[in-house]
């Protein structure tokens, strides 16, 4: 996972949680809001999901500068009923208002059955998966979606890239199980594995990465190309290509930017981009947080002990490889965390520097090594 | 599309409508329910999705005369409140409990901006789409996933299927175009298309079939023997290889169970046919209804506006073919429907005779021809 190696440091995760809140701070965040998104950035880096956690500081840092990233904002809820509500991000970072937009769906689903929130105006939040998790705390199911601002992937049958890479998480808890946590991009992979592979200048799995005319690209840099450089070609929708069922992908793409973003008033980034005037506009993503409590349909704890009797099943299903047993969406997270915690996260030396460099810009103490 | 031949009589669809009720109330089901399977049934055919629509008259005759489908059966709301419902579906065919499911939704959704329905005890209702355009005819959103019978399968890393093809469907009304109605099976493909593969002994494309060692199968002849005669190997979920992302489909045909079974109280297939101690127990399949009103986020109209502009930004994607224009998510399926309403549905003679043996069996009039 190159998660060793004299390049690499191993960072505990208070120390993490620590400098974020630190630089949030020094650029004006108020103080529940920075320990809140510090908290998810955090724990996504903790669950592996490296390239969604502490290494998104650099980013932020930009869309600050350019101000088109409010942290001062507070999120609002600006409409509500009893298992629906609309909070308004402020043009923040998406991780607050999504932990806030998770709780009201929540709290609406305990008390109604069910509870959908819709966000619009806010930033990245991280892996949808860690809102997810928060509601099967609760004993609640949830679906998250959300859009992405930039846009990479190409629409099955198209030249250029419409979407973003948009996700869709799926929780439940079980009894004596982890709760099932299902976090993926609707693209075939993201656009960080195809960095690696450009990086390390290695051959592409077909179906990663199309051209112009919908073929493959399998040129470590010519993938790199078309995926930050040329304005056609792009990501595949999960399938890969039209004979694998690309459509689906695309689809379900389409079902994460409508729930994340239509639904909510959030942008189409193709039409924000057109659109776009000043260089400090928000990027207006949305999201959509949905949780069901099962008590509303089952007696209480039939749910979570038919979840226990399934990923019975699944972990008893014969494997194809004796060494790699069948897994349960959620597990390599769950792995991942126990490794970290107790090993701490690996950053790289580069990273290292680059948030020493924002600690000397912004005025925050550098706080992640030391005594 | 083989819809054209020697072999295959052309059906307008009321003869099929006319066909299928005289055979379900020959059946003895209730004839409110018989006219709303056959409308489900029909327009199914109508769409193009000839696996789901007529074709399924041989199934249920099987599963009526083993005594597990209970066609006289009127499905019962168990537990309701202001926005979820479980409705039992008495062991009945899925089609009636599933218009009843969804319209449920739909007037809680009505009423409380959001409605989701679930319903056990029931059996196969079609294509998932169908019930997700309900939905949009009254201006609302639609999420539909069911769990299925015959497990067929294989999850990532796994040696022996575990899962159906638990679809999920999502549907979305726009204003100046057809509504948006995404409907797939978490599988890479249809075991039917293997089945047409094999019939015409081609070769298959890599990852839709995989054998007990997680290898692709790509002749026709195996793959049909590990789909239909051996207990390990079988279709792949949607991503078809792990490097391709199959852990994804893997995990949303796992979503589409949790929400159409566990949540509602169906069966997980594998542990049916494990504790399955006559032939004439129900398979107890389970579906999930959600319906959302847009006018609850949004002011009326605005999310139908944006709708629209972002299926234009979609028409106007450049494609990698010029002939082949990028399509939205159940276009093909207007397509289909026009055409079959002007020039008929397909009917093979094969299934043209089945349906004859059918009508002499249980006494229905043959009306699928005649003038």
């Amino acid at each position: 996972m190159g998660d060793t190696g004299p390049g690499i440091l191993r960072v505990q995760a208070d120390r993490i949680r620590a400098q974020i809140i630190a630089i949030l701070l020094a650029w004006g965040m108020l103080e529940d809001l920075a320990e809140t998104t510090a908290e998810v950035m955090t724990e996504t880096d903790l669950i592996g999901v490296d390239s969604h956690g502490i290494s998104m500081l650099m980013l932020y840092e930009r869309m600050r500068t350019a101000g088109q990233l409010q942290l001062q904002a507070r999120p609002q809820v600006v409409r509500e009923n009893a298992c629906t509500a609309l909070v308004d991000g402020g043009a923040g970072l998406g991780h607050p208002v999504g932990v806030m937009g998770m709780r009201l769906a929540v709290e609406k689903a305990l008390a109604a059955g069910i509870g959908a929130v819709g966000v619009f105006n806010s930033h990245h939040f991280g892996a949808a998966g860690y809102y997810a998790r928060l509601a099967t705390e609760r004993g609640l199911l949830a679906m998250i979606t959300s859009s992405a601002r930039t846009v990479v992937v190409v629409p099955t049958r198209g030249a250029v890239p419409v979407l973003g890479t948009n996700p869709i998480a799926f929780a439940a808890p079980a009894k004596r199980n982890r709760p099932f946590v299902l976090d993926i991009a609707t693209s075939t992979v993201a656009a960080n594995k195809v960095k690696v592979y450009g990086l390390n200048d290695k051959t592409l799995p077909e179906g990663w990465v199309a051209d112009e005319a919908g073929r493959s690209v399998t040129d470590a840099a010519m993938a790199m190309d078309y995926l930050y450089r040329r304005p056609e070609g792009g990501l595949t929708p999960l399938g890969g290509t039209a004979e694998m069922g690309s459509h689906k992908g695309y689809g379900l793409g389409l079902m994460a930017q409508i729930l994340g973003a239509t639904l909510t008033g959030g942008s189409f980034s193709p039409l924000r981009e057109g659109r776009r005037t000043r260089a400090d506009e928000p990027d207006n993503v949305g999201h959509f947080f949905m949780a069901i409590d099962p008590r509303a349909f089952r007696p209480p704890g039939a749910f979570e002990e038919d979840m226990d009797a399934m990923i019975d099943v699944l972990h008893a299903t014969p494997p194809a490889d004796p060494e790699r047993p069948v897994l349960v969406p959620g597990e390599p997270e769950d792995l991942a965390r126990a490794e970290r915690l107790r090993d701490g996260v690996p950053i790289p030396l580069t990273l290292d520097g680059h948030v020493r460099e924002i600690c000397a810009r912004s005025g925050a103490a550098y706080v992640l090594q030391g005594e």
